[in-house]
């Protein structure tokens, strides 16, 4: 065991404080890595603030971690000392299950092992990427190009995978149109990796005040939808529609959006069901989908996707002492577009 | 403009009455087919109430048509005079947009042109089969292929193409498991077509009574959903379900029995919305989707995949004069499983 220093919240109303926690010693296939940078995602703060269940305090929150590998086990192979890696939302699963032989280890049924807030293999409270060090098995860990900048590539392994996974999976590519609802963290990364992918991108944001940025991360066209219009204009539009938003929204009028055999993946969480009227899917055959982050071989495809594309996510680097008011600028939807921690600074 | 006798409603709260109506000379792409069954379906009462919007008046519903050809315009060369025919949902459409010229003409972009209470492109009201004789363009007319009698085909033009048309496009096959929602007109076909796709079948109704039924449509599960407990023991498991109850069900309870990547197709058009909760479907990448009858084409092959494996539905015969003591039966669920008019005594 050792000790590293981490930034925690010791309850759902407290502010982060400086802290210890302890690292496992290294199994054989662990991989001990020193932390370099680590994103802010919004399930960050529903998780620090126990909105999304109750969890165990102090909580080290993060799940967007960029690093070095400073020591690995005695049978890691893929893993050397000096290598830049990344590990995302999930640090382990029971690798028996249909879905992890199949490499859907998010979709364990066993349930995977979150980076933080979950309880691992040995029994232990995991603690995520607020620190200066993690120790994770080898399986869990995944190599960042070394054209991606560390700082850039930490966002990947959430909002990402996240947003490359749905329109992998639903085909976003040459003479589709794809939709995304939300220009945030990973509205964003959404525009820019279904442009890539040769997809026809359309933002659908409440305001016209991001449009500017929307356009340059590929996107083709950009409508408000707090103007009523837009829902008219783009009836049966698309193709495929992600939808990034977390808050409650009129299902309807988006689905509604939706081309025949068009598709709408949430990716956001809202807590409230959503009403779906039956006829809005019936009418052109439509599906509401929902998808979760990715397997480990996919975010590993996504990084060299983003590698091979150049695509990166727009930061806002902040020091360790700044997570409780970059938490706050994330709720007000101020950020452009991530929040990624020095964690030299922790 | 010739006469002919039909049943109609005179307003959404009135019963049958014997009336005659016109239908219109051939054009040279038109067929007059003798009417000799029309399956009642759910939505001819609907329909009927005026509760599906406002509907001309007098109405004969009826798109369930099985009859045999007595006369074809001049141009016509897939049809002739004693053929075996059918008739479903739809009687025209705009045959130029790209869902028509793909055969999905249910989805044609313009609205295709329904068999009653639609307006068709002479300008003039549909009327459907509970009526002796209809022209229809031989696009929008199909075999009936010779094994299949003719009062147990009119109930597949429109419960038959509903359920087989999910079925298909989702890939009810060896290996995967299908469940089908409620036991009536249109679950008990989906259990035949499904099993003859050599799907294993689960019906989920709200009790035990029709199990016998269930299992001898081909059937290997059969579950109350009034029983708590089947939401528990089956959840995770389904690749596929089909919903034919157009009564609102609790969605959330139903989705969390598919399995990954599993798609739940409602057939069935519940007026109220249905509450969904985005974390079911995200946590195994799950589908809610909807689904309408089916194209020509595709009518035809479900007919020819119905005669090939032997597949009718269960059909009560009843006389003209006793179409509304059926629609009441139907709204208690107290038909096994289809009510067919022979049109004979119209």
């Amino acid at each position: 065991m050792v000790n590293v220093k981490a930034r925690a919240v010791g309850g759902p109303t407290e502010s982060f404080k400086s802290t210890e926690i302890t690292r496992r010693n290294l199994d054989k296939h662990d991989v001990l890595i020193e932390i370099k940078y680590a994103g802010i995602c919004h399930s960050d703060i529903h998780a620090a603030r126990g909105e999304w269940g109750e969890v165990h305090y102090p909580l080290v929150p993060g799940h967007e971690i960029a690093g070095i590998v400073t020591e690995v086990g005695g049978q890691v192979t893929k893993f050397k000392v000096g290598d830049r890696v990344g590990v995302g939302c999930m640090v382990d699963s029971c690798g028996q299950c249909s879905s992890c032989q199949e490499g859907e280890e998010q979709y364990c049924e066993e349930g995977n092992v979150p980076t933080y807030a979950g309880i691992d293999k040995y029994g232990e409270h995991t603690q995520g990427g607020y620190s200066t060090h993690i120790v994770v098995t080898d399986g869990f860990v995944v190599t960042i190009p070394d054209n991606i900048p560390l700082e850039t590539a930490a966002p990947l392994l959430c909002a990402g995978i996240t947003t490359y996974s749905p329109l992998k999976r639903w085909q976003a590519e040459k003479g589709k149109k794809v939709a995304v609802i939300g220009l945030g963290g990973l509205g964003h990364l959404a525009v820019k990796i279904a442009h890539a992918m040769n997809a026809e991108v359309t933002v659908l944001s409440q305001t016209l005040k991001k449009e500017e940025d929307g356009m340059k991360f590929g996107a083709k066209n950009y409508h408000a939808t707090s103007n009523p219009e837009t829902f008219n204009k783009l009836a049966n539009s698309f193709d495929l529609i992600i939808n990034t938003v977390s808050a409650k929204l009129d299902m309807n009028a988006y689905l509604n959006m939706l081309a025949l055999n068009g598709t709408l993946v949430n990716v956001g969480a809202p807590s409230e069901p959503l009403g779906v009227n039956a006829l809005t899917l019936i009418g052109k055959r439509r599906s509401f989908a929902g998808s979760m982050i990715g397997g480990i071989q996919e975010t590993q495809d996504m990084l060299d996707f983003c590698s091979e594309h150049n695509i990166v996510p727009e930061i806002e680097l902040i020091s360790a002492d700044r997570i409780d008011e970059a938490y706050e600028r994330v709720l007000h939807s101020d950020v452009r577009y991530r929040f990624v921690i020095d964690n030299s600074t922790i």
